[in-house]
């Protein structure tokens, strides 16, 4: 696939750290909530291996914050999401679909409670913050929605606990996965959790004050050198492998959550009032006619920039690939692919076509790893 | 500035042009509404002197629709704008800015109106529909909402008349500057207005028949040869000079319409129900604190990936450019910046950091040209 230059602008926000990045390297960009996220330092498997192995630092300040305050910011909150968050705690993350009146899925943040009448969404690529203020403004709530000047950085990868120990005293080690809390760095207090998008384990530090923020990246490399930091990014081959979902790529607003396979986070039962509630009752009842499955297709390399068909022996369409990478684990190309009904099991063969030839693939769980 | 790859993902949708684009050399990208939109082709200067001179083609797809349909879909549209659209008529388009209850902007698109009862918002880089979705369900309204497959081909440039005259026949040169009408392409039906994103006279094909649009687009260069036809994109030169403003570039969710100078959309005298009303009422009484302006820098060139800040004699600050770009025709760097009171006057002189050296510049009114 040919190579072509983003062309930056004030539009395409860059970060706090976007300067840093480049002087170490970074070899390719995404957007995402209309900002810059790098994709690769020394290439997407090179990154993937030392993901897995030692800690890296990510740029992840694409990962906005709709914050959410006020009376009535709870009813907004659960009003826009299938889980129900009737008993959730300061605190405590919540990885949580939005879905609109038609169950459609709008987002899947991770939305941290910061005490009963303040949320932070750390959204997903789509622009929760109109949603909210549509909701807001026609349901006539009490509430301020504002995009904070949040930036995030994350410290992925098996030694991440040493190395935040380090910066932030053994105390960080302790905090709980999904539970965050605020540490002190150089006098300045970060909101710090325990999560991330990979799951080789890690923490976010969601950076309110952008020189601090600037001087944690530098020292993090500085007294990181012993465990081998290297620059990081949401790895493609790691991600797809853990099968961390990415809207947009592997569902978007078309897509319901029961397709998403995000059954356990979706509480029909409770009273909680939410939008789309009804119709999700009536698809389980019917059941999906789709789902998301993993694909494994026996060739070495894929390019992907829409999702590609996947056909049968007899040439019926059985589903579509949304994202798939080369896995050096494999030593095949894996995928996540909306799979039609009946096709959605695991001994599905299938044929696919990349670069005008056809390869032989076969459906299976997800995740992979 | 160092160019960065783009990485392709289905998430950063391609158009059912970006083949063809690619195969006529398309140079950079950038990212609008989740979708590919090409930058430029031989450079921006050189775009910038054929689309003046001739006609082009543009894939501009990413300029997404907004469907409203249904009962309530007038109340909608216009809850979401501060121009009046109770005259409005079919047939005809409407600049018009969307903003929230705090009266900042949300997005600037242009409103077709198709029906009584159903609207295409041909929307700048946000999530539209999501405001939309919001504000339908707490309001109840009884719409529909919808992303259509839309692809807009934009023919741009003076010699577009001749151009369209020859695929459509002469009745198109006809449509008068924001209407639109229905016309034909080997059998298929098109909705064409005489519109587009520069201000060298031309027209928007909203595509809705891809098949129909890659032909179109085939024939469009077939048959344009005699006038010098030329893939192009919306030129930054060319939108600057004309003060065509940008989203996310010029204004965002933080300004309000009267700061981006859009007093002619906004009708606070009528009696029409829109969001943000009174704070527009009250920011008019107390007049902006700042607005957009132009700016002249001596200098020969500048790159913009965030704002930059300008300081007057005395180092204070007077406001921020957020788009500039060189303008061979001005022989210097040009462009939109949000001044200040009280230095929002033409004679305001300025000093402006580009890599690490100052040079001077001055505000003036806008459009250039």
């Amino acid at each position: 696939m040919k190579n072509f230059p983003i062309a930056k602008s004030r539009r395409l926000r860059s970060t706090p750290y976007t300067d840093r990045l480049e002087k170490q390297g970074v070899s390719a960009y995404t957007v995402y909530n209309h900002m810059l996220l790098p994709v690769s330092f020394v290439s997407a498997e090179a990154d993937y291996h030392h993901l897995k192995e030692f800690v890296q630092v990510w740029d992840v300040a694409a990962e906005r914050q709709v914050e959410i305050s006020g009376k009535d910011s709870a009813e907004l909150v659960q009003l826009m999401t299938c889980r129900d968050l009737s008993n959730s705690k300061i605190g405590k993350c919540y990885y949580a679909p939005l879905i609109d009146d038609h169950a459609n899925i709008v987002n899947d943040p991770v939305i941290n409670k910061l005490a009963e009448d303040r949320w932070w969404l750390s959204i997903a690529d789509s622009d929760v913050i109109f949603f909210a203020k549509g909701l807001a403004s026609g349901n006539k709530f009490e509430v301020k929605i504002k995009e904070p000047n949040v930036n995030i950085l994350a410290i992925q990868g098996p030694l991440s606990n040493e190395l935040m120990a380090k910066v932030f005293g053994e105390k960080i080690t302790k905090l709980k996965f999904f539970n965050f809390d605020y540490f002190e760095f150089r006098g300045v207090k970060h909101f710090i959790s325990r999560s991330g998008w990979s799951k080789q384990g890690g923490f976010e530090v969601y950076v309110e004050n952008d020189k601090s923020g600037q001087e944690l990246y530098d020292y993090l490399f500085e007294v990181g050198k012993e465990f081998n930091v290297k620059p990081g990014c949401p790895n493609i081959i790691e991600r797809i492998e853990s099968a961390l979902l990415s809207y947009g790529n592997d569902f978007d607003n078309r897509d319901n959550p029961f397709e998403a396979n995000f059954d356990k986070y979706i509480n029909l039962e409770s009273d909680v009032k939410f939008l789309g509630k009804d119709r999700l009752k009536k698809i389980k009842e019917e059941g999906v006619t789709r789902k998301l499955m993993g694909v494994q297709i026996e060739h070495d390399s894929i390019d992907m920039y829409c999702e590609k068909t996947l056909f049968d022996a007899d040439n019926n369409i059985i589903g579509y690939v949304r994202s798939a990478t080369y896995s050096p684990t494999f030593k095949k190309v894996i995928g996540i692919a909306m799979i039609n009904k009946p096709y959605f099991n695991t001994s599905q063969l299938f044929k696919i076509e990349i670069n005008e030839k056809l390869y032989e693939g076969k459906v299976c769980d997800l995740p992979f790893i």
